[in-house]
């Protein structure tokens, strides 16, 4: 028997490449021709130079997603570039298809200029009603999708806030299952790179426009390779200071076992094997435990219930509770292109959030998080975002279903 | 009954766009997952972050096009913008599937800069096997072609090759059947844009590396809008000035038709009802017509017969001996990219000159160019790109069937 990776060698030689551009259209003779092409095609073109915003009812625009990369931070495989990171874009593009019936195209960047990825971006912008920026390191990952929220279509770095979006609404279920109340739990996570930072911020609701439906965690220690990030740090980039305006407020020092101690939840997106039983057993009652790193999560599930975790959940699919973005970026971009909102706000993140938390109307300690391949999250987190995102902007004059 | 251009508005609305984008393969369970995206795809990945040139084999890269525009040449609509070009870009891409089975994306541009175009592909290119310059004004769609021919993928603009590759193919047809012989035909250019330009130096085959298959006419006159292009003329641009280095050695001065008195051919990429039959009688006996402006020609074919024309060929689908760039094209591209050619080069234009000519084994009047539609010619117009490519560049390791 062939293992997995193999299998998928194959697989990609024979596919050579996971995506097709089709026709919506047959030309079967010359009529079809003057119909989709010239001299008809003329009639559409004439109708958007008047009114531009008819571009989401004449082109492809309304519904495709550029999947942009620098190739930067790929997977586990980190910095392997632009042509070595199209397999993981095109299978992106896949997904978006499978669970919203999304047109995504894989944009792999030839350059990691946070200038020059921008201003690409912008150029190519007409094509697309939004931009699923991926795999692009940080801290340059914040700094473009900052600059980019002017755009006027949703520019959404995965990332951060997929990952975020999902662990959150895992959080919550554990947090019902085990009888506590999310508002009063005592976070840590390790990892400060881009998913650890949203996870950060979301729990804070750091720039939240409607406490409504907000999630603001009291207590938040993030820790990186070096320990728990406090004031004192030296040489700290400005992601890291930024987080400690909203964590850390007694400025606690120490290593992440320190911070462990009392904790009531450990979130990491970090690396593999770094916890034991005994470092679950000096955290507070009825631990929960989200050991994301892939393929080896930061904790095996069996040695944190040896330490007496209560909930574990992992990035793995072959384990209970898996964290994967695909339960939330397809339905989030679906909703926020559907709205034509002009960019994707905190409210809807944490509007994402409840549908996915919501898909399981009794969580248990072995199903915090619905099942990746359950098709019914993504509608819901669309029909979700989509209401908020009419709260957020109002109703756009052409929003319709696409 | 409604119109063409009435259908043609209804038909895009309803479609909202001409092109899907669809995975080749189905994700139904977790394996599947797996297999496409993570953990699977890791392998494809650190397979072409050993060796580039293996993104050909596992990624959409080789089979796939973009099609670039800024809009400020669409059609005979003039600068409409990137937003208002989509549907024609759309439509380009449904031709591109159509006859050579190429996945073909619109890259719509909202940037007129020059640099910035060429940044903005250099940083895209890895995704794509090439690149399509389409509708963008002239002179800057030369510097533009010229600046990346160093890309490694083939750059092309259609509107400047496309063209005078079906008008030459046509061109040497119709001497056929009016027994001259190219090399001696005088030929009058009326137009300097992007086409005419080209179809200039495909005719004195500029930068040509291999005179076998060449078509070297010896006297061609091109006019502008001020009349014959002449070295007295004051503020040519670049394009132009270069035009006068194998056109004109006689300096001619004066009109278009002065240009047209005992001149042989007549290729008019100009604008329509420039003409009339007694402007034809002043031509040389039996006389061969390219009125390609659209919809209207310079000279429709009833009124250039009047004047003595023996063959007429027009760019118009209603009437015989159309000059639709879909012949040249798909198959050009489809050449190149099998060979895994770095550029196109005048010897695989010629190629596809003869190629496209060679598809009517007897011309006659009424047929000295293949219907656009005919399947044959794509087909044909590769093979021969292709062997041409494989004697200038030599067998590529990797160049298969994609």
């Amino acid at each position: 028997m062939i293992d997995l990776f193999s299998e998928a060698l194959i697989l990609h030689k024979r596919l050579r490449g996971k995506i097709n551009i089709i026709p919506k259209v047959e030309v079967r003779n010359i009529n079809d021709l003057s119909l989709v092409y010239s001299p008809g095609v003329a009639e559409p073109c004439k109708e958007i130079a008047r009114d531009p915003e008819l571009a989401y009812q004449y082109t492809i625009k309304g519904n495709t997603v550029a999947i942009v990369s620098d190739g930067t931070a790929v997977l586990g495989l980190g910095d392997i570039g632009p042509l070595a990171a199209m397999p993981v874009m095109e299978g992106k593009a896949i997904l978006f298809k499978r669970f919203a019936n999304i047109n995504a195209f894989p944009i792999c960047l030839d350059t990691t200029d946070v200038d020059e990825i921008v201003q690409t971006i912008r150029n190519i912008a007409p094509a697309f009603g939004g931009i699923n920026l991926e795999d692009i390191s940080a801290p340059r990952s914040f700094i473009i999708e900052q600059r980019l929220q002017d755009l006027g279509i949703p520019v959404f770095h995965d990332d951060q806030h997929g990952t975020a979006i999902v662990v959150l609404a895992g959080l919550y279920n554990a947090a019902k299952v085990v009888g506590k109340d999310v508002k009063d739990l005592k976070v840590v996570i390790n990892g400060a790179g881009a998913a650890g930072i949203a996870i950060a911020k979301m729990l804070r609701c750091v720039d939240h426009m409607n406490q409504e439906a907000c999630i603001p965690v009291k207590q938040i220690t993030v820790c990186d390779s070096k320990g728990i990030i406090h004031r004192d740090r030296k040489n700290l980039n400005f992601a890291k200071k930024e987080l400690l305006g909203f964590t850390n407020f007694d400025n606690q020092v120490g290593s992440l076992k320190d911070a462990l101690v009392n904790a009531d939840v450990f979130i990491g997106v970090s690396k593999g094997d770094l916890l034991k039983a005994k470092d679950i057993e000096t955290m507070a009652t009825d631990p929960i435990i989200f050991g994301l790193a892939n393929p080896t999560p930061e904790i095996m599930p069996e040695e944190a219930y040896k330490g007496g975790a209560a909930i574990v959940a992992t990035g793995r699919s072959d384990l209970p509770n898996q964290v994967n973005n695909v339960l939330g970026f397809p339905g989030i971009f679906r909703g926020a292109m559907e709205a034509r909102a002009p960019k994707i706000t905190t409210a809807m993140k944490l509007a994402a959030v409840h549908a996915i938390a919501e898909c399981i109307k009794f969580p248990t300690v072995s199903e915090i998080i619905p099942s990746t391949l359950n098709d019914r999250v993504a509608y819901k987190v669309a029909e979700a975002v989509k209401a908020q995102a009419i709260k957020d902007f109002g109703e756009h004059k052409y929003a319709e279903g696409i």
